[in-house]
């Protein structure tokens, strides 16, 4: 008998997200297992309020055109849900929803957030006797997921933070002789230094760059001198620095002060704290970008590698609930390095929940500023390839989706 | 008989200057009026010390590679020369220079100050008897030289802006039920709000997105009134500021403190000043981006039609070269609006030297944080097309120069 799915988005949105929405509406109209699949609108937010889009109105061309749209096209969430064990009426709503329209597998796309969520989800449905299959896909531009070689959502963010590392240095290598010496460009990654790492490709070692990662505790006197190297060797120096840069007491060198509903702390300023301190430190004109959503938006320079990625576990995700698979995630596998091949594997949601993964100091080059040769031949491979969007009068053409909502069966909720 | 000519980059790059400079090579390797093309190293700086790249080793390979390559590729440089009715002696210098090489036409490619630069060149030559015909080249992202329809390098970064605009857009709309709700993107544009204009081709009039220009003095409680107007409406907004908003005083809301050699102060960090503004009067999160060097230095996202026009002018500065002319600049024409059809025609650079030109009050929308369909009918023909940059291993392949220095025929200068 075929099944009804339910999908939804959630977290910090990535340039292919969409492509993994758009794979598995594809995989599921192919499937004999799936009959409909539903879409939660604003994630998890959606299923509890009984909001789902109902996929099967938007045409096969405008699920194609879902491979090249940045977003979340059912919109996304940062919610978190109790524990199960201290209050399980959310989830007995959940179950209310997904028996109301005859939903047998929710698939939830996020990254550690998500995958706590999936997991608390399905060991409610196991308390409440709900026979629901919860599936996590992963997506995260933070790369910090465990139990997969990477995470959809990376490799183009990394290939967009390469890319405009590569550009902007040879900006700043024409002005430095009269005008601008010191370039900084912050970029995402709270707690992983995966994202400023991927600077790193663009670069040989002992070039004009330096990376400031989350992982290596802020010693401005040291950085000072280091800048100062870089300045004297090539008369100029580009710095690219995690957002999540902390100093040696664990503090993040800025912070809003604001917090989001998971406790973490909105950051963002780091560049123009650096730009900062060079100028107080060292007399030359300096110029910061702060790359924010422009980095994680950019599906006009996508890695095609992590399109194809993104697009996988979206495929996997259908095949997995069609097969009864519960709390587990697909997984990307990397089988070898040069050339690179990877496969879909499986992972239980339990080793993936909650858990971050640091870049390794293995990857850190010595001086602390710099990649080493392993970390560029793990991150090569993931921004490999170009895929590009359509464009209609020198804009890229985005999925414009109709995202007519169900109607409602049960009464409204009221506690969110 | 066959004449050398000198060619230079000045001011502040873009993303197709290099391939105005690609234009002339090949231009002056067909002509049969031109022998070789040096380079100054560092625009006037170098032909002021006699530094001159032969660019006869560069082989037609890599001066193809020169159209997808950021940055200046022979070095720019943002210095003022002193008025030659007060001081002719670096005049002399560079007349000097120009005959130890033979050189009868130089070929300076900038923005307003380097047009000054120019004409100030063309009149001392004139004064000390020297036989070299100044001609002048657009080139400036910020759009304001007059007597131009457009300047290359600007329908680049406003192809950036329209794209980043429409990509990050999408991403809040997917974050706001929960999580961001005012996104702001800082843009550059000191004095004229072209740059930030582009932004509206990514959007209908009473959409959510917002531009301050720096023509339109900045008004604090009008903004935060217009601004939860567009949450109101759509549940977020987008807000594109340019780097030169400015106050009722006409002050910038924001400046480093620091000022180049032509006393423009440098400026940066109105997003996050925008950004507290909102926080202290609306409770809602935010995210800001600061795109600085991102988005002139973007060859990867270059518009086609720019690329073009930045190629016909140096191509067209050639020909002026052979010519005979002297303090002019090949110009763009607009024919046509829709179909958009141009042509290069010729402007003394007396008509733009130290001139700028504004946008138009007539291109801002009544309520001040819009486009007209007029502006839009102006700026949208100049992002159209795009032109993709060869890539290898995940990386834009930017074109490697020899830059081989010619033999100083005079002694050192120091004055600069």
């Amino acid at each position: 008998m075929k099944q009804n799915i339910c999908y939804a988005q959630s977290g910090g949105v990535t340039a292919v997200i969409n492509a993994t929405a758009g794979a598995i509406l594809t995989a599921a109209r192919k499937s004999s297992a799936v009959d409909k699949v539903y879409a939660g609108k604003n994630g998890i937010l959606g299923i509890l309020q009984e909001e789902l889009y109902e996929t099967w109105h938007e045409s096969n061309e405008t699920v194609r055109a879902l491979r090249h749209t940045p977003g979340g096209a059912f919109g996304s969430c940062r919610i978190k849900l109790p524990n199960p064990s201290e209050n399980l009426a959310p989830y007995q709503r959940l179950l209310d929803v997904f028996r109301a329209h005859h939903i047998g597998s929710l698939l939830y796309n996020g990254g550690n957030d998500s995958a706590d969520t999936s997991l608390k989800i399905a060991a409610a449905m196991k308390t409440l006797g709900g026979d629901i299959n919860c599936i996590g896909i992963p997506k995260t531009i933070d790369n910090d997921l465990p139990a997969t070689d990477c995470c959809p959502g990376f490799g183009s963010v990394a290939k967009y933070v390469a890319v405009s590392t590569a550009e902007t240095t040879l900006d700043i290598a024409a002005m430095a002789r009269t005008s601008t010496k010191v370039f900084i460009l912050e970029v995402m990654g709270r707690h992983a230094g995966w994202i400023a790492a991927a600077a790193g490709l663009s670069n040989e070692n002992n070039g004009p760059l330096m990376i400031i990662f989350p992982e290596v505790p802020f010693n401005p006197p040291a950085f000072i001198a280091a800048l100062n190297k870089r300045i004297r060797a090539h008369g100029y120096a580009v710095v690219v620095v995690s957002e999540g840069a902390k100093n040696a007491n664990g503090h993040f060198l800025t912070s809003s002060g604001d917090s989001d509903n998971f406790s973490h702390q909105q950051l963002g300023g780091v560049a123009p704290y650096i730009a900062n301190l060079v100028k107080q430190n060292i007399n030359v004109k300096c110029h910061w970008a702060v790359a924010d959503y422009l980095q994680r938006s950019a599906s006009h320079l996508v890695s095609a590698t992590d399109l194809e990625q993104a697009e996988a576990v979206g495929t996997a995700a259908v095949a997995l609930a069609a097969s009864g698979a519960t709390s587990v995630m697909p997984v990307i596998w990397r089988l070898c390095e040069s050339p690179y091949q990877w496969e879909i594997s499986t992972a239980p949601l339990k080793k993936i929940a909650n858990r971050e993964r640091k870049l390794p100091m293995s990857f850190i080059s010595a001086d602390k500023y710099f990649i080493t040769p392993a970390c560029r031949r793990y991150l090569a491979p993931l921004i490999s390839g170009e895929s590009y969007p359509t464009y209609q009068n020198g804009l890229p053409c985005f999925a414009e989706l109709k995202n007519i909502l169900t109607k409602k069966q049960l009464p409204a909720y009221t506690h969110c």
